[in-house]
């Protein structure tokens, strides 16, 4: 593992808009080490056994969960899981209230969920502990970008100039938000590509290109980042019928071989909706890095945990 | 910490009501050695290593949970958390069956909350295994009393003489039970203050003086502890309106400036209904002790799992 | 504790349909020592603790997880909870992209119940971790099978040539299933008692002998294992009325006192409908082992981790 040292000062990780490229890199190098240390024979470091983490979900949530509470335990660190509906749990109490209770109880970094856009913003603000965003509404996800740029790193080398197509529900994704921003910091071009309900006014300013064509995306692209479709949106009309987005916009097997670059990959935050915006034999298939974004996400949160536990409190 | 030999027998703590004095003062001088332990780089000690704790929790919490979790984590026991709705686990099951079950994984002692009186002590007569009671019912919360004296003594030091104040929901509150207790032992005065119709009949048996007088509670008072009122009772009819109610019995900073002494204590179990019987100002305001309970909860709970989990059997 | 060389080489634990004799004496063997480690003043072991062992439960339940749990903690493994409705989970996921992804968080093992029969068998083909079925719908519920007959054999000895008695739902009942299963291959006879209603057709094909008749399963028998009934199924009018299942099938301290051999062991897996499949003085009677099967469970499942996480991967 390496061990040289960082320069990592940021006490939270809110988002990856904040971020500058140097300090993706010191995360994706940290990352790197954290993989090695996955592969060994016992999987663990007592780096953070004098941390208390706990993590605040206020949406349900199965793989991000537990993806960080297993990087924290090969960290060592004690973790405590604090599972509520952004209802029960803030009934009556303010959000703030519910934080610096759990702080004052010596916890030093909160992991939060939330259904609202700029939560763990709020929570930074209001308590000492380091604050993590797992996700908060439509804004950002900056943990899943992380792995996502890490995993592309890891089999395409070097970011820069690399194009990175995005498809799907541009509009309401947490994902496509974060992704945009660290790819665009590390010098990627990024194409967005998806229905024109679910595609944000304005998207250009973010600095990628749009296309509604999904043949374009999938021949330019070095990798292609598609976005699970909420069918729940669908009773909003946002898009006509499943059948007809899985025809224009379902990624397949197919289509990657007659249009796709020859070392694409093929990349999911999942969980998939099989035979919509993904078919069965592209996700199976030889250009799919799925699963090896699921280990890296281990990886990517041991090393932003361990980060933020060894920064100098001034 | 002190390491000083302590005379603890009990092998449950089911009440308030079933200590002595004494007995108060051992768990709060063994929670002072703790909080030290609190504030250590590793604040753990390996006393429980050899120890099962489980928290069986039949009403839903998440603070007092995570703060016996967090209490045995760092005492290094093996915490293991069942958390199931009174109906659903018992279902067709006494609750003598569940907890003989899980007492027969060979489990230390068992953290209860149920929503019916007396739960913990039927509990108690069932199994080998120690019981703490984390809270039955309208009936007593021991763990929370504590932890407000553990407040109260680490301010203003010694209890004896000093004027408390309990305000609110007098008549279903197991924390101004078992506040009443633990203070009356220890020797101070006690007001409690709220609306006739939450006041329970022949309350001033326990010792304690009646005030339907909100300034005359504050006036004389060395500390304030104000009860989170229960919104569902208004249906009840129990209390006219919460806007009556906050113009009664609600406590602001201005009240205090106007009434309080000049070191009073702001108390609150949480979560607290900001704007009902608690304003902004006074729980964020100079005389909030709020934060600090929560604090010495964990200190407080260490304690008591240290002391039981080192009785002698016969 | 027993350090003999083992030769077991299954990788998963599915049912008990799969295992030879050997290897359920195997199993039993092992538990064996780690009965003696429960009771020693610290009940642990360092053994597992390069592995990360998941419970993945898709149905309710709380005493097989927290017995899988505490073995797991007790071998000092990493425990990580998933506790998921088969529905919401595995909406619009496939099991198998849900347990790939857990998998890919490089997870060693993972301890399934589902409400499907064959569910474990499907994911040990998807994943390279090993799988432990904790329960699968009406097929198997093997390490309940292995406690009843670890029970069976530390209480009567040798179980060939033993007469077990299984009563109640035997049609929908994994418990029955798996320990026909196990108690034949070891050389039991077995008797199966319920209403025909709740008989499968050609049972009689598992080797075991049916009777209709409570009074000639309880003579004949050296241990009766008496199953839940699923107060729900009655809706479905499989049988006639509570009450008549009670005057029927109803064990109770009277009958035993009247019928049973005078070393008569009662198994019950749990929860127990008290007053209907047993009663109260039958439960807690002195015949009962009810309380040691579920002691019993936590040194089975500690076996059957331990000799899992230590095969030879080919």
């Amino acid at each position: 593992m390496k061990t040289k040292k960082v320069n990592w000062t940021k006490k939270h990780l809110l988002g990856i808009e904040e971020l500058s490229s140097e300090e993706i890199m010191i995360i994706l190098d940290q990352a790197e080490g954290f993989k090695e240390v996955l592969s060994r024979t016992i999987p663990k470091v007592p780096t953070l056994r004098d941390k208390t983490i706990v993590t605040l979900f206020c949406e349900p949530s199965t793989r991000t969960r537990a993806s960080f509470e297993l990087a924290g335990k090969r960290l060592s660190a004690d973790m405590l899981n604090v599972a509520v509906s952004s209802s029960s749990f803030l009934k009556g109490e303010t959000l703030r209230d519910a934080a610096r209770n759990i702080e004052a109880m010596k916890v030093d970094m909160i992991i939060m969920r939330h259904s609202c856009a700029g939560a763990p913003h709020y929570l930074a603000n209001c308590v000492k502990a380091s604050v993590i965003n797992a996700g908060d509404g439509a804004h950002e996800h900056p943990t899943q970008a992380l792995l996502d740029v890490f995993t592309i790193r890891e089999k395409l080398g070097d970011i820069e100039g690399l194009k990175v197509s995005i498809v799907g529900d541009i509009a309401y994704s947490r994902v496509a938000r974060s992704n945009i921003w660290a790819l665009k910091k590390l010098g990627a071009k990024v194409t967005v590509c998806g229905p024109k309900t679910l595609m944000p006014a304005k998207i250009e300013q973010m600095g990628v290109k749009v296309t509604y064509d999904l043949r374009e995306a999938i021949e330019e692209a070095d990798a292609i980042n598609i976005l699970r479709i909420q069918l729940e949106r669908q009773k909003k009309a946002l898009f006509p019928s499943i059948r007809e987005y899985v025809k224009t916009f379902g990624i397949t097997a197919d289509l990657l071989e007659k249009y796709a670059k020859k070392d694409i990959l093929i990349m999911h935050p999942g969980p998939i909706n099989r035979g919509v915006e993904l078919s069965h034999d592209a996700a199976d298939g030889k250009y799919s890095v799925i699963l090896d974004q699921v280990t890296n996400g281990v990886a990517v949160r041991m090393a932003i945990l361990f980060l933020i536990g060894h920064i100098k409190e001034e």
